[in-house]
């Protein structure tokens, strides 16, 4: 090591013309790497995203794209021992380091999946139902998502370097936009081997992902409508950004997720003797230890009664004696340093202000044993835990970004949730409870101050990430102090990169546009049932129109005795007159529907599989004894499986009577062959 | 008239303390009244807000909220007269009265239709499905939405006094935000008349909207993390806005929706002989008239294939010359005035610099013949159109924000796609054209620069509603240029209000803080039967087990037989044994279904009246023959109807096999009566 980090600049590797800064190692205060982005071309990359990268990714539908990201977390899992040597010069122990590494990599497979599983095999994304807009149905709405044709630009914390990037670069990816990472300096050469890795396998295509190593420079200069930045950092660094030109007036996008007051609640009705006590003292000690505390998640405020504290104050008190500090390579080791002697500083300072209204119950700041390392050299600090003294303001408002949490205390649980505002918007908070009363309570309290919010009881415990952790499926961010960001939460994070637009249309053109068929559009009526098509013959509008069946009170009777299903609508004429709704007598809908299928079937092996569920079904007018219904079923989505010979085909269904009157509306979701006969 | 406009504050009408600026009918030159905010406590306002509206409305439920927009559109509807009179002041002809004040009770009533039939009745939005965090279902996630005890402050344009606020205040009512409306002050007498209507009817909780008459002081500085800003107006006065320390540093979310340079695309297509040619042509001319061309969605740039140029000018001009300008009282009359000699002063300055690049072709900037006015007195201006020269650059920056467009021409679709993403993002584009081949491609290819796009052609003009008109369903904004907000879209605008935030959670602890039913949560079996329980007596998690019941296969056969579903796999056990998902005969997925009512049903007259649908049915496992099913029904949500003596019940339907592994899964919906035996 010790080289000069590199960035990936469109299509190449760029060196920059000075050595820059060295980057210590946080244990051995060793040189790890230079860095420096002196003389970068940055009016180059983002042209290189825009014309290259963006139009490749673009080029493929929702399902490659996701495929595409599977093949990288499997790369990247191929990799990991390199990653973790590396690591471990960041101060990161091996649990520290799984959060990160481990952690991105799962990110990069979540996201796979979700792009496979909710996303269609297509390029654009269709948001809500068809609004008709007049009377007759001849001019509609829809909602729908198109990719932009920018650039997603991240500038990330020095915490978390690897999951930072793949955390940020999966959402944008399946959106269809390419990345152009800025890490932090001081962790920043771990991410640069992760890019090597990611160019180097090529497996996304190129224009995907650069990397700025060293400073932004004239970045966000170059940036405009089309483009966004997603920021995790300071909430001072956040406000600078906000004040950037590109912000204010070329309509940049920006997202900030920024470090906040995080609390964890110990609910007013756990005592020493419940298993929730445990939960949460161990929860507080994780959290404050994990990463040395180095996380914007992390709980810097531990709230609990009034009565508790003391039981409380002990407990974490006893487990934080049992963390050892030191080398995070050596064995026994539980927290490693601080990620550089700066961070100790600003950690200190944070903990000076907090002893104005707090004082210390546990650990020194200014002094810790630590195993296998020199405690000046390296970053190293003790975790530190603090009691608030009555009407404590620093607790709330000052954030020591280390293995730094306060305890405070609270009458009501109304007063509980109140000092948890006092955090004015965080990431995350926590709840230890096992009252459903309190559960429902404090969490709709808390909710509009947070984006994620635990409640953490013997229950859900064993399965239970903790407070810390962001999960790729749920949203990430929080309001106010904690930025006003949201990244991930499955495919929501996917459509913050993208543009939704309302589109007013006729139903032909909203099918042409949309790919999907819309109820009013035409329909094809051929000699050859659909069901005798495969994927690769089936096309959108392919349809088939009934014979009709008339539903005698014999069908009925007959439907009731064979499944039991004797309800007095369909079987006592004299109630079933006096239903307010039906009037007499009236087939089951169940009936109506295996009906149907009766009426829409083609029996001979062929190339549609099987039926495998039924969405969206409405009974719109009953069916009284003898009226005569048929149904139309037409081709509404096509969904090829790339995993599968087969693939996804949704049928509009709809029932109608003598009158024409729709009786029964649905979709029909049927898995049909892709080819048929199907090839060896 | 010619009173001072007074405010509305914490609960009473505010007259300032001197007499402010004059404000002059747009016609006459008149003073209508005068205007100023000195002396108003914004502080108060805000907490007046915070403490009294937003409680008062946040203890409504959704369907309460909405049906008290319900009855506010219908009292504002019964006063029409009078707000059309003062209407008139403005500049506003008859038909620009009705896009402002009928739009805006509209937007009431549309948003009254989608609270009550699109939230739920209760005060949490559940936000997609439950997410499954470990394996053995223990540990959930699932995204709400709740309201923020935050102020919703609208800071709104002069050319739309009515819908301007109503647009804005419905969607954050629903969500359960009080507004502070502060209206421009040039049309703000007529807001005014509509607050005075709100405050008179006492229908809205108090507190729940507040008027500022004048400036905005320091309404800004009052505002928090909770509270919000909806900006209509100018791209110049949004970047002061994003600049203002209340966004930069606390938190304040800011939603802009800016003016912008919107097109209108003739396709390649279309002929002088299409009807298509006649619905562009009358679009622009429309567009540039209604509201003397003073519209954010008004069409600024007519892009025309180069050889349909000269025909679409002639056409163009030939109604322009048609329509009258002058008082808008007078018979006649197709276009008033601007609304102020400002105003008027603008437009030619806009129109002088795009002189820079382009040729008028109609109209002259400096004199116009008017009916039944004086034209220097009024504020009347004529319809000016523009034809631009080869590389113009002006048409595409800068806006005449009055009755002016300019014509540009392009050579391939790409082009076209190209000179509109030039405006830098747009509320709006158009596109006129039979081709759905064009249609997808120059939809797909607008719609990251648009918020929204009308695609016109003969099948949706009778019943489209123009290129200019936002609708309460559909969101109105866009990106870039135009602000890059969000308003309206039913739902999704009032989602915008809430915040969302991930739950994580046990199943019991999820269906306590939801109040819905979450699957692996407790359920409650009783003696008696759910289905024997009035809307009442319901709860969340009552439920049935069912008695077994084995399927033969001379179920499955008679079940092929009466129902004509001869499908193979249910009848043919060579062929159903070929089939790669079956391997043999399996029982028809309606065979279960039905099999499986008839098993759960309580079959007496009783408060459930009727099974109206069946969601997210998904069959699981195959059923073959003599196999044995049962079924679990539980209550998962109930929603009463305010407008009927019955309600929704959703049920949890799990259909599982002698192994239990569930066979069938799917939500039964149902109404039942609020009371039984029901009260006369």
């Amino acid at each position: 090591m010790s080289a000069l980090v590199e960035s990936y600049v469109a299509g190449g590797w760029f060196r920059a013309v000075d050595e820059g800064e060295a980057v210590l190692d946080a244990a051995t205060g060793e040189v790890v790497a230079w860095v420096s982005s002196r003389g970068l071309d940055y009016g180059a990359m983002v042209t290189h995203a825009h014309e290259v990268g963006g139009p490749a990714i673009r080029s493929l539908t929702f399902h490659e794209r996701a495929g595409l990201l599977k093949a990288l977390a499997k790369h990247l899992g191929g990799a990991k021992d390199e990653l973790y040597a590396l690591s471990l010069r960041t101060g990161a122990t091996q649990r520290d380091s799984m959060v990160d590494i481990d952690g991105g990599i799962g990110t990069l497979f979540s996201y796979a999946s979700k792009g496979t599983r909710e996303l269609p095999n297509d390029t654009v994304f269709l948001d809500g139902a068809t609004e008709r807009l007049g009377r007759e149905g001849r001019f509609l709405g829809q909602h729908v998502y198109t990719s932009r044709p920018g650039v997603a630009v991240q500038i990330n914390a020095f915490n978390f370097p690897v999951w930072g990037m793949l955390e940020k670069l999966a959402p944008a990816f399946l959106a269809g936009l390419p990345s152009i990472v800025k890490p932090a300096s001081q962790t920043g050469y771990l991410t640069e081997a992760v890019v090597r890795l990611v160019v180097d396998s090529g497996i996304l295509p190129e224009g995907s992902l650069q990397l700025v190593s060293g400073s932004a420079g004239t970045l966000l200069d170059e940036l405009g409508e089309q483009d966004s930045v997603a920021f995790t950092g300071s909430a001072h660094t956040a406000g600078i950004l906000r004040s950037h030109p590109s912000v204010l007036h070329r309509g940049v996008r920006l997202g900030v997720e920024a470090d906040s007051l995080n609390c964890s609640i110990l609910g007013p009705d756990v005592t020493t003797d419940d298993p929730e006590f445990e939960l949460f003292v161990k929860g507080v000690v994780t959290e404050m230890t994990v990463k040395a505390g180095q996380k914007c998640t992390a709980i810097r405020r531990t709230l609990v009664p009034e009565a508790m504290a003391d039981a409380v104050v002990e407990a974490i008190t006893g487990r934080l004696a049992k963390v050892t500090v030191g080398n995070p390579a050596a064995e026994g080791v539980r927290m490693g340093p601080l990620a550089s002697l700066a961070q100790r500083q600003e950690v200190r300072k944070a903990i000076e202000a907090l002893r104005n209204s707090a004082d210390v119950v546990f650990g020194d700041p200014d002094s810790v044993e630590v195993v296998d390392a020199d405690p000046e050299r390296g970053a190293f600090i003790s975790p530190v835990l603090l009691r608030a003294r009555p009407g404590a303001v620093e607790p709330h408002d000052v954030e020591a970004f280390g293995p730094v949490s306060t305890v405070l205390t609270y009458g009501s649980v109304d007063e509980a949730i109140a000092l948890a505002a006092r955090g004015r918007g965080s990431l995350v908070g926590s709840l230890v409870t096992h009252d459903p009363d309190v559960a429902r309570q404090v969490t709709l309290g808390l909710a509009p101050w947070h984006g994620r919010i635990l409640v953490l009881d013997r229950d859900d415990a064993p399965e239970s990430t903790g407070h810390g952790s962001p999960l790729p499926m749920l949203v990430h961010g929080g309001p106010g102090r904690a930025g006003g960001g949201e990244e991930l939460g499955g495919v929501r994070g996917v459509l913050h990169h993208m543009q939704r637009t309302a589109i007013q249309a006729s139903p032909d053109m909203l099918t042409a546009i949309t790919g999907r068929w819309t109820t009013g559009s035409q329909r094809t009526v051929e000699d050859v049932h659909p069901f005798r098509k495969s994927l690769a013959e089936l096309r959108i509008g392919d349809s088939i129109e009934s014979a009709p069946r008339q539903v005698t009170l014999a069908d009925i009777d007959h439907f009731a005795e064979f499944t039991g299903d004797t309800f007095y609508a369909h079987t006592d004429p004299e109630a079933a007159a006096a239903n307010p709704l039906f009037g007499g007598i009236v087939a089951h809908g169940y009936l109506v529907v295996s009906l149907a299928a009766g009426l829409f079937v083609q029996p001979d092996p062929g190339p549609v599989l099987a039926n495998f569920g039924v969405d969206n079904l409405r009974f719109l007018t009953p069916v009284k004894a003898d009226d005569t219904i048929r149904v139309t079923l037409t081709v509404k989505q096509i969904t090829p499986r790339s995993s599968a010979d087969y693939g996804e085909v949704r049928w509009d269904a709809v029932v109608t009577n003598q009158d024409d009157q729709p009786v029964a509306t649905y979709d029909v979701l049927t898995l049909v062959a892709k080819t048929w006969p199907q090839e060896a």
